[in-house]
């Protein structure tokens, strides 16, 4: 078994690469050499049979990801799948099923099946669902389900590799304390057990697991700051650091990665945070939460999120993880995931035109040449969400050319003279 | 009648000056200070009789303004009454009244007596609703208008008065040309009487007006780029140019000035044009509209518009001009004015943060304080719109301590080794 990282380091282009290539409308040869160098990745399990191949990373369009999944208190597969549906139809480039209610490995199977875009989840969410207390849970078992989760074709995995015993005492003066649940379960783990977090510990067992299914590595940031007054601390910069020793050793498995981040971060902090990754990281793909550039927006995350993605992407952030309107008060209903994967996407497009990435502002001339012609059919279907530009347009009970906004006195038509017809 | 300038200049602090510094937390002295030097305005006439003036500029919180007002299409002053309710409930630091339907006298009288916030409008928008077609408008008209305007103590007006014959032939190669309503006016209006721009052949006269009631003149930028590719063009610039004349002409004449700029910029070209507003105009207040970072965010331009905000804000811009998800599609209703609002006050506060404002992080804390104690109701009293955070809070049927997202899976409860409980 050959990754897809093996075949590029090897001058080998495989139809994945090819297919992602396509995508982009970049010469495969693009897209093996980002890989080659680590800057890179096209997660694409060979288990994932109907997976249309996507590279993530450096030189292609920024991606978005959105999270679904049941919880405790919520579980219905026809949901999930109405939130996979949604999520796709509105532009997410991947998808994760969070799930930790309810059969998982059902609601996995169903899902991945259904789900053509790269597959992500965070096994340890199975490990914590299906334990009934700390003290029964054995290390190995975070391996064993990374394995079981590779073996039912999923692309990539977040792991919390980089959350270790020596962080724990930096955790004592935050704000917010840790806020990734994944996080939060290892260090529990640690202090129950007094051991070495199991993930670090086996880093190279994960790493066979990894290669032998070809699942990208998506190192968590366990200890992400979950405030702003927590951001660029000393936990996240330890963890950082070790997320970047481990992506080299990856790299040397011929393991896909990338790399998490914040989470919570004041808008002047983002670009020192990219700069920190792209350092302490050799270039591998960000993958960012967010980031909330403000703690206050309960309700309005998205909005909050779009801005910190808009400006990390502009940074060099590769890969944005999409927030909801409902992050931090409730499991996202589909509106939410609607809204959540629209603001990404326009913070996403934002920082490829801001990029120079080729032909992303061709979208945004099309739709401004459909203004100035008054085109309204056009305008509604380059609209990011055409959808919800036709049930707006509708509302507007206006004539054919003009809007409620403006009426006779558009500034399209007054600008041409056309203010008394 | 001396205006709040005059004083400034004067050494003199007026009680809008006390009441605008109270709201900063600031010495009135530095609001003083910023009136003199003109980076600060304080938009008060007398003639806004319930008014509690607020400070715009440089080293007080950015500020943002909510756009409402009839069209053609759509009259009902208890739609604006609700409108304008709503804007200012959920934030909004200053309104302006942009009717162009209905009886625009009462509905302004109306709107303006139930306004604390400051008070703007485009008095050119009442020549244009009132006029049977472009020959009838006779020069003086836009001027006395302006007055009319002043008279019914307006606060803020904005002047297109840097649309000049010479820019006309600039226009030509552009793709979305003029999309100011006011300066496509103007435009056709120049073009049809073969004249010069009244508010600019006559703009002395328009400052006796403005001094004579301490109306705040925001130099419209009736050329702004309708489109990314538009932007920052030779017409766009040449307007600035001559705002930077017309702003210290103003300050000379004891008039107080912001100047409006896009619109539509791509990301990295917020930087740029902050900078080329302070340059020209002399640090004085730049109040923008959005800027959008996207063409094709109709329904979302909210979102597009707190992004470019949040940038040009963090930059130096110091008045955001709210964009609501209806721009481009139709006249906004209480709900898009409440997205709008929130959307730009998250932009706003965003910029607070990185620009140092003493006290705007400390919102951030107190939530996040909240947060770590698990403390609902004080989650949902500091969130930026407390309505929607409490509804999405009791849609998620959780226990006290917990929501529906995580569930016993709470990162909080789960780092406090509160997995088992």
């Amino acid at each position: 078994m050959m990754t897809q990282r093996d075949a590029a380091l090897a001058g080998k282009i495989t139809k994945a690469m090819t297919l992602a290539a396509q995508k982009e409308g970049l010469a495969p040869e693009a897209i093996r050499r980002g890989l080659a160098e680590g800057t890179l990745v096209v997660p694409a399990n060979p288990g994932h049979v109907n997976l249309e191949p996507a590279a993530i990373g450096k030189g292609v369009r920024v991606k978005i990801n959105a999270n679904i999944g049941t919880s405790p208190h919520d579980v219905s597969l026809e949901k999930e799948q109405a939130k996979l549906a949604a999520a796709l139809r509105y532009g997410a480039d991947a998808v994760m099923d969070l799930s930790t209610g309810g059969d998982l490995d059902a609601l996995r199977t169903a899902l991945i099946s259904q789900c053509p875009a790269p597959f992500g989840t965070v096994p340890i969410y199975q490990v914590m669902t299906e334990a009934n207390s700390l003290d029964e849970v054995k290390g190995d078992w975070f391996l064993e389900m990374v394995e079981h989760h590779a073996r039912q074709g999923v692309d990539f995995v977040t792991v919390h590799c980089g959350v270790t015993r020596k962080a724990l005492p930096l955790l004592a003066k935050r704000v917010t304390g840790v806020v990734s649940r994944g996080g939060a379960f290892l260090t529990a783990w640690m202090r129950r057990h007094q051991r070495e977090n199991p993930l670090y510990e086996q880093y190279d067992r994960l790493l066979q697991i990894a290669k032998a299914h070809d699942v990208t590595l998506s190192l968590g940031d366990g200890l992400r700051p979950g405030c702003l007054a927590d951001a660029t601390d000393r936990a996240q910069l330890h963890e950082l650091k070790i997320l970047g020793e481990l992506t080299k050793r990856a790299w040397a498995q011929g393991v896909q990665v990338m790399v998490e981040g914040p989470g919570h971060l004041p808008l002047k902090a983002i670009k020192k945070n990219v700069r920190l990754q792209q350092k302490y990281c050799a270039n591998a793909p960000f993958y960012v939460l967010g980031p909330l550039v403000t703690d206050v927006a309960s309700g309005y995350d998205h909005i909050a999120g779009a801005i910190g993605g808009a400006l990390a992407a502009t940074e060099g952030a590769s890969f944005l993880c999409y927030v909801t309107p409902a992050e931090h008060l409730k499991l996202p209903e589909v509106e939410d995931v609607i809204d959540g994967v629209v603001a990404s996407r326009i913070a996403a497009h934002a920082a490829d035109i801001a990029n120079g990435i080729p032909g992303a502002a061709d979208w945004d001339l099309s739709m401004s040449k459909a203004r100035r012609a008054l085109d309204w059919p056009a305008q509604i279907r380059l609209s990011i969400n055409p959808d919800k530009a036709k049930r707006y347009r509708d509302l507007s009970r206006a004539q054919e050319d003009q809007c409620t906004m403006c009426g006779k006195f558009c500034a399209m038509k007054v600008f041409d003279e056309k203010f008394e017809s």
